[in-house]
């Protein structure tokens, strides 16, 4: 304790600075009661408005933003702040970074690594007088009045009410996403996991600890253990196909140094009706599957036809217990979204025209997941990516801002004036990793296109790369690279928090 | 996108080594399902054994430690694993550095940075054929047949049945650690929140994040906001102290910025019925309750009598509603430590001789905040803190290694063997941190003895640099370095995730 001798010394003479006034410590608790007594009967009056009142002139106008995911996110953070005021409804006060949350389940990332508060995408949120932030769903939607009904959202807190509250909009835009599909089939809401949110990831990251630890107790069977500590995915997309990858990479380093005693259990199947990544060039596909079972994980081509709690059943009978069932086949509308009386696209979404505005409402647009072209367009429902929903919100953004500009902010004030170029979606590409410093990077336009395609070390650089500089702020770009750096050196981590 | 095309320039080449080869795709699940149906018959025998048996001549003799806090943790990196293996059994898989976990309430540092994986704190455990650590709970201690019961923790996932073990032991060592003192006070487990694992910091920071939201949403009266953001702690100790100091921090920096609507109705309350920081020198105290004066933290002195769930009702009739309570007044021995039939110290604990065994049984020792001196040993009971259980760990695991190295390592072989000094415990001094770069820092030996005490920034910094060195692990140290800085340049994360 040397240096510690040293800091003594140095700073020994702030002793005599401590301050010898009589002890605060008995101030009466009387300054908060009385105050909340005396702001009690006064403000009265404010609490019986539930309701955040059309925006009167003098005022800016007010966009409503529903969801914020990717395409949410992006709009309010493009929305010129001088010409609107932003209010966002959302049950989380965060935008998750998807592409990278099958990393945060084995702990490569860290999950706040990957979720990006909404105040620091659009600060305004916070801070702006008529700006804010709601912990909220939506409940209804009345396109006539301009309104929109809410209702906290208090997950897990017994002791709180769900307070109801009506929000008036200027201009209101649908950006609630998608949820996961279960093609009906029973059991996958109770037995399986999903990967979309955060908290997923948190409880695919605690079964999956809980299940090594498990199968390490005195006297578990040799079939239990193998159960406990068999990983299914179900679904050969990316999301799947990444996280499949990020386990065998787990197993492989992780499992085998800090689980030895089960490490010889440990398996991971993938099961995927068609072929895995179909998206993808012929031969990045074969790369992937050959690269996939190199690692360790089986590949199943079947249907999943019924999931019980430890076993899911294929439609050719075959039984495969499980300890841990991950979901990712795809998505679909929410019944939210299914239920409003708006005109639908093929599929169920929102329909939308080329400007992204819900046609026969006025000041209703939909962007992400959520929405799809009208047949009248002639274009085709665009694939639930984050691409599309990012390339919307900017191009939303734009198109409000110009609105604003031209007079047209306020709620029925926009049928005059030109919208400008239609919204364009150019594919940039699709990327996916599939562990062990490999991934694969499809720059063609679409599925027929020409163009490159390539996979191994450097498509995972690249990977890393392009992904670095898209996680939103500098705080999480340093999180993001600090991670990796620590999982390298350090392995990854394995505390069941 | 110019670094993109770079890339893809020097990657192109690699597109002719991937394989065509036919796709592996369609591989039976036949290996899998074959697999576990051999071996199931096989190795039934193994699984009608539920037990750990007793050591036999040949193996290591086995140290079975209850519990992963301070003492069991240090006990374990200390101890010879040539002499021994070592068996862990606690409901938690990681040590807490519970000194920083007030920092993670309000995302000054993760929650991650003050977890450390036991497998990192003694690699044994993960590796040795014959060490391990069960995901568990000691349900019953038989000294006779040295032998303890225990029964798997699975919290929340319904799908498992807890399952029931016995391990057989030659030494036992019981950390298992206290509990927080309610003093029968009605309401206090159900409304309060208390401040000693990971997960209540979790708790504490999700319902802080939600009251700052739920209190922005139109229509919530005044008198609700008031309620919603008052936060209240109880228990003016160093626990109590430091997340006041933490919290005043967290609405000074990152409220008024990132909450800057209801920034006027936050407000921050600790209730202490005698005085706080009461093992702290008179000057430190006054310094202390200065300092958070200053911070806005609001001192008062009172009894609490009944904790509803909106408000608590003090011992003179005051009712003070809260919207966050957190309980941190001390702690005593849990009912399991309460119900073994072992000899007692005062208050209840577990009762240790000088070399903290526990007499009238073999085998048995037992450290930190669950055990206390015997009145015979004429010492007395030692403060519950990570100091004396860290101490006693190291301490404990010294004496096992010479006992293994004197041929006393197997149960009832140590009688006849001498086991050096006692265990004499001389307190190093305390330290506390009170919010806005100030720290106390109490050098003397006890509270009526000389010595160096200071308060002020530089305690501060080495109150941060003495934990910096005290955090486990390299991997953790550089995390709370990096949280550290990160806070300091970005601020605190409010993701709610």
């Amino acid at each position: 304790m040397a240096w510690f001798g040293r800091f003594v010394q140095v700073s020994n003479f702030k002793n005599s600075v401590l301050p010898t006034r009589p002890n605060h410590f008995l101030a009466p608790l009387s300054h908060f009661v009385s105050t909340a007594a005396a702001a009690g009967p006064a403000l009265a009056a404010a609490a019986a408005e539930p309701d955040l009142a059309p925006t009167r002139p003098g005022e800016k106008p007010r966009v409503v933003v529903l969801g914020s995911g990717w395409a949410g996110c992006r709009l309010m953070k493009g929305l010129d702040t001088e010409a609107y005021d932003v209010v966002c409804v959302s049950p989380r006060n965060h935008m998750v970074f998807t592409p990278l949350l099958a990393s945060t389940c084995v702990g490569t990332l860290e999950f706040r690594s990957v979720a990006e508060p909404i105040g620091r995408i659009q600060p305004a949120i916070s801070t702006a007088p008529g700006s804010y932030f709601f912990l909220a769903k939506c409940t209804r939607v009345d396109p006539d009045n301009h309104s929109v009904y809410c209702e906290t959202v208090t997950d897990g807190m017994d002791s709180l009410e769900p307070w109801k509250f009506k929000i008036a909009y200027d201009k209101l835009v649908v950006a609630l996403g998608a949820e996961p599909s279960t093609f009906g089939i029973q059991g996958v809401n109770e037995n399986a996991i999903f990967l979309r949110e955060v908290h997923h990831a948190q409880e695919i990251r605690r079964k999956l600890l809980l299940n090594l630890m498990l199968s390490d107790v005195p006297g578990i069977s040799e079939e239990e253990k193998r159960r406990l500590l068999h990983c299914v995915v179900v679904g050969g997309g990316p999301t799947g196909v990444e996280f499949s990858g990020e386990l065998s990479d787990f197993i492989m380093k992780d499992v085998h140094q800090r689980y030895a005693h089960v490490k010889d259990y440990i398996r991971v199947t993938l099961i995927e009706a068609n072929e895995i990544l179909s998206s993808f060039d012929d031969r990045l596909r074969r790369y992937a599957t050959k690269q996939l079972t190199k690692c360790g994980v089986h590949l199943v081509q079947g249907v999943v036809k019924d999931v019980k709690s430890r076993k899911i059943i294929l439609s050719d009978g075959t039984e495969v217990p499980y300890g841990l069932l991950v979901w990712s086949t795809g998505v679909g509308p929410s019944p939210f979204v299914r239920s409003l009386q708006l005109p639908k696209s093929p599929g169920g979404r929102i329909g939308v025209d080329e400007w992204l505005r819900v046609p026969s409402v006025q000041d209703i647009f939909s962007i992400g997941d959520c929405s799809g072209f009208l047949d009248s367009t002639g274009k085709p429902v665009l694939p639930a990516l984050a691409q599309v929903a990012e390339r919307q919100g900017k191009y939303l953004a734009e198109l409000l801002n110009s609105v604003a500009k031209a007079g047209g902010g306020r709620a029925n004030s926009a049928e005059e004036i030109a919208l400008g170029n239609p919204f364009v979606y150019k594919h940039l590409g699709s990327m996916a990793t599939i562990g062990s410093f490999k991934a694969l990077v499809d720059l063609r336009q679409s599925k027929e296109g020409k163009g490159l395609s390539m996979a191994g070390f450097t498509s995972w650089f690249i990977w890393r790369s392009a992904y670095l500089t898209r996680v939103v702020s500098w705080r999480n770009r340093f999180y993001v690279a600090i991670n990796w750096f620590t999982t390298f050196v350090f392995g990854r981590d394995i505390s069941r928090i």
